[in-house]
C-alpha cells in the first residue's frame, strides 16, 4: 500500500459498500508488497482469505529453456518488485513457493496497435507489456491497482473466492483492446500448454479452458469471462507454423470454408489468444469478471454469476477487504507502524492457503482426476506440508478451527481418492507432486485432533494415517520400518527422511495415546526414536548410513548438495531435527553445554560463498543457520531445552533484526505458503510450536509490545512485553494471568483458557529463569 | 467369416451360452470382411448393434505427414484386406467413413523380446507387428479371431456395448507380454495425442486416459483394463528425448529419487506405452477386458464390471452374437448364398451407428464438453448426417423405432448443449466437426415424426429445427434466406448447399404441415423451391451464382474440384439433386424425354482419368454416376418421375451387377456409416426413399427373390420377386396384397400395414406400368 493513495481507497469503499467495517480495521497495516522483493515470492494482487482466485500482475514470464533459471525462480509468484514492466494480470498464483506453476489466464488491456507477444523488459515497446512505476501502484488486501504507463490505462483488480474482477480505466482513449493470452504461464516452457480453447458465447461473455503440464501434470482450469460493455470487434488467434493466425479475420477478408466453420466463435489448440476490442471506453471504465473452476465451463459461469452478480467493482472490493478485516481483526497488535506492518502482512500471508478448490455447487476435481460432489464440507487444495506443518497449521488452529476441519477433511478425501492411498505430500489442483519429504499431513491431523478440532471423519483419519505411515510406495517406508532408518543406498535425502518420519511418528503416537490406543501409541513412540539410529557418535552428527550399517564415508557436515543425504540442508542443520525429543538429542550430543556450543557453532560459523550458492532454497543465513528455509525454523528455540532460554531470546532478536523487515525484500527467503509468516507471528508473540502435536510452545522472546489473540471459543489470549525496547531483548520474568511462570514454555491449554502472558523484558539475561530440567519444554524421552 | 471354421465357432457358442438362438440365425450370412477391401472402409472386428466399442484389428497405422495420403485413407477403419500384418487391436473404429479418427487403445500380445514400435509391413520383424493370413482368420458378428503368426498367439476379440474382451492363446509359449500403445491412432500424426496416462491399480487392473486432437478436437477417452492373470512384471514407457524411457525400470536398477516417485505405478505424457508380462501362459489363455468411457476412469471401471463381470469369453461372444441375431432375424431373405451374404452383411453394417455414447450409470459427455446425467434416454453419437439421412435413418425407422427416438433425443440434447444452438451436422464423441453440408438432422426428425415416431421432446424438436434452419453462424444461412440461394462469392460448394437446404426445408414443411402449422409449412415450402434460383436455363444446369446475380463464368459441368461450387461432385450429378420436387426439375430440364436423356448422359458419359482422380471420395463410377458417393444415391430412381420406371429397373440392376458383391472389395465406395448398405437393403427390396419425409418410396427393381421385414407393430411386410433371375430384371406388374399396384411407388403406410408386395419380373420392360403422371412418385410441385 502506498500511503498517499490509501486514504482515498478507503473512503471510496466506505462510501460504496455497506459491509465495510465502521472503524479502521487492521487491513490498513497490510503491505502486500512485503515479500515481493528478494526471494519472498509473494504476490501483491487481489485475493480473499483462502480464496481460489489469486488475481495479480505478472511482471515477467520468462520461459524455461530460454531464460536463465534465476530469472524464472525470481518470478515464482509472477511479480517481482525489481521489475519495471507488467505483462498482464493472471488469476492463479502461489504465495511464497520455491518452485512454481499456475499464472492462469493472463489478461492485458491495451490501446492502439494490437500486439500479441509480450516482448521483453529491455524493449517493452515491441510487445504488449507496459511500463509501470511503484509510485503509481496501489494495493490493500483484496485490491491492487496500477497505471499502465504505455497505454494510459489504470488497471485495478479485486476478487471474491472464485471470481476475479478487473477495472480498466482507459481515460482519454475511446477505443481499446483486451488481450486474453492462454499461452502465458508461470514457470512456462514451450509445450507447457497441453490444450486450450476459448469461445465467445455472446457479445459480452466468453468461456475458456486450459490444461497445462507443469509442476502438476495435466492440470485443468476452466474460465468464464464477462465484460461490462459489448465487444465491438474481436479476433481469435491460433498458432500456425510459428505465427499467430487470426482465425476469424479470414472470414471477413475472404471466403468462408465448409471445412472449418470460421463463423463459429471459438478456437482451440496448444497456443491460442483472443483480442476483444471496445468502443466508448472514455465514458466509463471497462469491467471484466472472470470466474474460475477446475471442474467445467458451466461451473465457472455459475461461480461467476453467483459470486459477482452485478457490475459493482467497489462493492466487490469492499467485500474482499471486509473479509480480510474479519480475519485480521482477530488479532490486535500494539507496536510501531513498522511492527504492525510486518505483523499484519505476515498474518495476511498466512491466511491464503490451503485455498478453496471447489465450485459454488460443491463440485471439485479430486486427485483421482474425477469430479466429486463435495457436499457437506469445504474442499481445499495446496498442501505445502513439508513447510506448513511446522507453524502455519498450528497457527490456523487458533485463527479459524472450522477451516482446519475442512482442510483435514480435504486431506482425507485426497487419501481416499489417491490411487496410492496416501495423505497429501505436496499437492495442489488435484495433483500430488510428491515434492519434498516426510508424511507431515499426520502432524497436521494429530495436532488438530489433540487440540479438540475433530469435525471430520475420525475413523477415516486413523485409517489414512496408518496407510500413509506404512505405505509401500512412498519414499522407502518399508526400509525405514525394516532398518529403523532409511538406508542411503536406497534413497537420497535418507537422513532428512529418517528424522522427519521419526517426528511424524511421534505425532501419530500422541494421537493414538489421546485415543486410548496405548499399543499403537507404543509402536509409534518406538518409531519416533529412530533418529538415534542415524546419529554417529564418532562424528556427532546425523550421518548417512547404508543398509549394511556403514556410515557415509564421504561425510562432510557442511555439504548440502542436491540429492545428497539431506534435504535442502546439511548435517550441521539437520542434526538438530529431533523436535519431539530435544532432551534425547542433547544427551546424544554430550549434554547441555555441548549442545549450546553446537547451536552457537551453527549460528556463528562463517560459510563459504560456494556453499551459499549451492542451493537456491537455502537463504536467510546467520552463519550456517538458514532462516530462509524450514529445517532451521525450530533451531533458535532449542537453547530452552538445554536450560538456556536467554540464548534463544538473543537468537530470536538477532533473526528479527537481521532477516526481517517491512520492506519488499523483508522476507529472508520464500514465504513458503505462509510458513515463514507463521514463524514470524508466533515468534513475535514470544513462543513457537517446536514439535506440533506435543501441545507445548517454547518461549522465545516477544518482538512486539502487545498482541491479543481473539479465540474462537470467545476468550482472548494476550501477550504483553513490558519494557520491550531495542535494548530490552531478554526476559526477566514471565507471569501468566498474574502468576509467575517459571517454565520456558506455555501449553495449548494456557492459550485456550485465555488471559494474559506478561513478559517483563530486560537488557540483561535472567539465566536462572527456565533453567532447571522441570522448567524446560517437554521432550519425549522425559515425559514418557 | 471363413466357411470352414464357422461351424466350430457356432457350436462353441451354442454349447457355452444359454442365450444363443436355438435355430440357426441370420448371423451366419454375415461376412464382416465385405467392405474391408477396396474403399469400403469397414472393419472386421467385434461390435454389438449400436455398440460404443468397436474392437478390431488394425493392419497398419501410417502417419500423416510421413506416409502418402492414399495409404492413410485406405485404413480409415484400421484394417485393410490387402495387408498382411496386424499391429494390434484397438477399441474404437468408424465403419465406412471417408475421413477418420479413433483407434483408441491399441493392444498387442507378443512373445520373446519386448518391442515398442510397430515397425513396418515390409520388414515386420523389426517391430511388434505380426504377420497374419486370411486363412487363419475367423469372424462372425461380435467376434473376430486371428493367428498372429510371428508369435504363435491366437488372438480373439469380442465385445459388449461398452466393453471389449480379448482372448490370447499363447499355446506353447510359457511367458509373454501384452503391449498397450497409447500413441497408436487412426489417421495418426505426430502431435495427435494431446495427453495420456496409464496407471496400474493392482496386479490385474489398469486405468488409462487419452485425449487426442484429430477430426474431433481434444477428444476424451478413458479406459479400464483388466487381465485374467496377475501381471508378473511390467514396464511403463514415456517418450523422453525421442526415445522411450522405461519409467519404473530406473527404480530397479538404480536409486529412487525423491523428486519423481518412481514407485508410483503410473506414467503420463504425450507418448506413453505399457508392457505387462505374464507367466504360465501355456496353461490357460490370457483374457483381457477393456471398459471404455468418455466421462471418467471410474465410469470405465463401472462399465467394465457391469457388462462383463466374469471371465467367460464364450458367453460374452455368444451374447454379442445373440444381439446380432435379434436384429438380423427381423428380416428374412430368400435368395442365393451370395445374395444373403450381401444382404445380411449390409444389414449388419447398417446397425452399427449412430452408436451408444453413454455409460451404464447414464452419464455422457455432451458437445459442450460437460458431463451430463442422461437419465431417461439412450445417448448416441456419430451422426454422419450428410450420408445417413438419405436411406440409413429411414431404414432404422423400420428396424428399431425405439432407437430412432433415442437418436433424435440425442440430437436434441446436442442442439441444447451446442453453443451455436445447432442440431448435429457431422458429429462424434462430443464434437461437432462441421464436416459436409446441409442441416439434414431436420430430415431425420421430420421423417421419424411423420412416421409417428415421437418419443422425444416434440416442442424442443420444433425449436431445434427452427434455430438450425435459421442459424446465423452456419454455412451462409442468412444469405440463403436473403437471396434465395447461397451466393458463390460467399461460400464454396454454394450450389450443393442451396440444393440440400431446399430439400431440408421441404422436410421441415412436411413436419409443420402434419402439425397443422400451415403458415410455417408455407414458409418452408417456399424455401424448398430455392433450387429453381440456381438453375441456369441457358446451360441447363444448377450453376454457381454470385450475390449480384451473375452466373459462374468459369462453369464446367464436369468439374468436381475441391471447394468448387459442388460438394464431392459436379454439375452433372448435382443438377439432379431436387429429390422433393423431381416433377419441377423435369419441367426445368425440358420434360420427360429430355430428362431421361440427361439421366442417360450421366450414366453413359465416358469420364476422363483426370476427373476420376480429382477426388478420393468419388468412387464406384458408371459413367459420371458415382455410386460410391451419396449425391448419386437417388439418381437411378429418377426415371420413375419421368414415367420411365423400366429405365430405373435397368439402372438398379446395372449398379448391383457392376458395383456390388459379397467379396471384401464388394462395396463401390465408403460404406459411409451404413448409408451405402441401407441403399443396398432398400434397393434389394425394390424401393428407395428418394425424398425422406414425403413418406413415399420410388419402386426400382427387387434384387433378391424374397424379403420379409418384421415390423415393430407386429406386422410383416414382404417383398416377393416372382420369376426373378439374371435375365428377368424388369417389372412386368406389381401387386400389393393381391391387388394390382400401378403406381411406381409405395408409401410408408403400405409398409406399416403389412402384407405382400409382389413383383412379377420379366426379361422385357413393361413401358406402360407407372407411366402416367398420377402413377409417378409424388413431387412437391404436383401434390401441393
Amino acid at each position: 500500500m502506498r500511503a498517499k493513495t490509501w486514504a482515498l481507497a478507503i473512503t471510496q469503499s466506505v462510501l460504496l459498500s455497506a459491509t465495510v467495517h465502521a472503524t479502521e480495521s487492521n487491513t490498513q497495516w497490510v503491505d502486500t508488497f512485503i515479500g515481493t522483493g528478494g526471494d519472498g515470492h509473494t504476490f501483491p494482487g487481489a485475493v480473499v482469505p483462502f480464496g481460489m482466485v489469486q488475481l495479480s500482475p505478472d511482471t515477467d514470464n520468462p520461459m524455461r529453456g530460454v531464460s536463465p533459471q534465476p530469472e524464472i525462480y525470481k518470478r515464482c509468484a509472477g511479480y517481482h518488485y525489481d521489475d519495471h514492466t507488467i505483462v498482464g494480470f493472471s488469476h492463479t498464483h502461489f504465495s511464497g513457493t520455491g518452485h512454481s506453476d499456475l499464472g492462469d489466464l493472463l489478461i492485458m488491456p491495451m490501446t492502439g496497435e494490437v500486439k500479441l507477444d509480450a516482448g521483453n523488459a529491455e524493449n517493452p515497446d515491441i510487445g504488449y507489456r507496459s511500463r509501470f512505476s511503484h509510485d503509481q501502484e496501489w494495493s490493500e488486501p483484496g485490491y491492487y491497482g496500477v497505471d499502465l504507463l504505455d497505454y494510459g490505462v489504470k488497471a485495478e483488480v479485486t476478487a471474491t473466492t472464485r471470481v476475479g474482477m478487473h477495472k480498466y480505466s482507459f481515460n482519454k482513449a475511446k477505443q481499446g483492446h483486451v488481450l486474453l493470452d492462454l499461452t502465458s504461464a508461470i514457470y512456462n516452457f514451450e509445450s507447457k500448454v497441453i490444450w486450450s480453447d476459448i469461445r465467445k458465447i455472446n457479445d459480452t461473455t466468453l468461456v475458456a479452458y486450459r490444461a497445462t503440464n507443469g509442476w502438476a501434470r495435466n492440470r485443468q482450469m476452466y474460465f468464464a469471462i464477462e465484460f461490462s460493455k459489448p465487444i465491438t470487434d474481436y479476433q481469435f488467434y491460433n498458432l500456425d507454423n510459428n505465427r499467430y493466425r487470426c482465425m476469424n479475420c479470414l472470414g471477413k477478408d475472404s471466403k468462408h470454408s465448409t471445412i472449418e466453420n470460421t463463423a463459429v466463435k471459438m478456437t482451440a489448440g496448444k497456443a491460442v489468444k483472443f483480442v476483444a476490442s471496445f468502443d466508448d471506453l472514455d465514458e466509463t471504465p471497462l469491467l471484466v469478471k472472470v470466474g474460475l473452476s477446475a471442474v467445467s465451463r458451466k461451473n465457472a459461469l455459475e461461480n461467476l454469476k453467483t459470486e459477482v452478480p452485478n457490475w459493482d467493482f467497489d462493492t466487490v472490493r469492499a467485500n474482499a477487504k471486509s473479509q480480510w478485516a474479519n480475519y485480521l481483526d482477530k488479532v490486535d497488535v500494539e507496536g510501531t507502524k513498522a511492527q504492525k506492518r510486518q505483523f499484519y502482512t505476515a498474518l495476511y500471508h498466512a491466511l491464503q492457503a490451503p485455498n478453496i478448490y471447489q465450485d459454488v455447487n460443491g463440485q471439485y476435481r479430486g486427485v483421482d482426476g474425477e469430479i466429486h460432489d463435495g457436499k457437506g464440507f469445504e474442499h481445499y487444495t495446496l498442501f505445502s506440508l513439508w513447510d506448513t506443518y511446522r507453524a502455519l497449521h498450528p497457527l490456523l488452529t487458533y485463527i479459524d478451527p472450522d477451516r482446519v476441519s475442512g482442510m483435514i477433511q480435504s486431506m482425507l478425501v485426497h487419501y481416499q481418492q489417491s490411487y496410492e492411498k496416501m495423505l497429501p505430500i505436496w499437492s495442489f489442483h488435484a495433483h500430488e507432486t510428491w515434492t519434498m519429504i516426510g508424511y507431515h499431513a499426520v502432524s497436521v491431523i494429530a495436532d488438530a485432533y489433540l487440540k479438540g478440532i475433530r469435525d471430520y471423519d475420525i475413523d477415516l483419519a486413523v485409517e489414512a494415517i496408518e496407510n500413509t505411515a506404512n505405505n509401500p510406495v512412498y519414499d522407502a517406508i518399508p526400509e525405514y520400518k525394516k532398518f529403523g532408518y532409511v538406508p542411503m543406498d536406497v534413497l537420497p535425502e535418507s537422513i532428512s527422511i529418517t528424522l522427519e518420519y521419526a517426528y511424524d511418528d511421534f505425532a501419530i503416537a500422541r494421537m493414538y495415546e489421546a485415543m486410548g490406543n496405548t499399543s499403537k501409541a507404543k509402536d509409534y513412540y518406538r518409531r519416533a526414536m529412530s533418529y538415534k539410529n542415524v546419529f554417529n557418535k564418532e562424528t556427532g552428527y546425523m550421518q548417512g548410513l547404508d543398509s549394511k550399517g556403514n556410515w557415509d564415508p564421504e561425510f562432510d557436515p557442511f555439504e548440502a548438495k542436491y540429492m545428497g543425504p539431506y534435504t535442502e540442508g546439511n548435517a550441521k542443520q539437520y542434526s538438530f531435527y529431533v523436535p519431539h525429543d530435544v532432551a534425547g538429542l542433547i544427551e546424544l550430543m554430550g549434554g547441555d553445554d555441548a549442545f549450546e556450543a553446537r547451536l552457537d557453532a551453527l549460528f556463528d560459523t562463517h560459510l563459504s560463498e560456494e556453499m551459499i550458492k549451492e542451493h537456491e532454497d537455502i537463504a536467510g543465513l546467520i552463519g550456517n543457520y538458514a532462516h530462509g528455509n524450514e529445517p532451521s525454523h525450530h533451531i533458535a528455540y532449542l537453547y530452552n531445552y538445554a536450560g538456556k532460554p536467554w540464548r534463544t531470546q538473543e537468537r530470536i532478536r538477532q533473526i528479527m533484526d537481521t532477516l526481517s523487515s517491512d520492506k519488499p525484500d523483508g522476507l529472508a527467503g520464500n514465504d513458503d505458503v505462509g510458513q515463514m509468516s507463521a514463524w514470524y507471528i508466533f515468534s513475535a508473540m514470544g513462543f513457537y510450536p517446536v514439535a506440533p502435536g506435543d501441545l507445548s510452545y517454547a518461549i522465545g522472546a516477544p518482538q512486539v509490545p502487545e498482541v491479543t489473540l481473539k479465540l474462537a471459543n470467545g476468550k482472548a489470549f494476550k501477550t504483553v512485553a513490558k519494557g520491550f525496547s531495542d535494548k530490552n531483548k531478554y526476559i526477566k520474568s514471565v507471569k501468566l494471568n498474574g502468576k509467575p511462570l517459571n517454565r520456558s514454555y506455555i501449553t495449548h491449554n494456557d492459550i485456550m483458557n485465555g488471559g494474559t502472558l506478561e513478559y517483563q523484558m530486560s537488557s540483561k539475561p535472567n539465566k536462572a529463569w527456565g533453567q532447571s530440567k522441570t522448567q524446560r519444554p517437554p521432550s519425549l524421552s522425559e515425559y514418557k
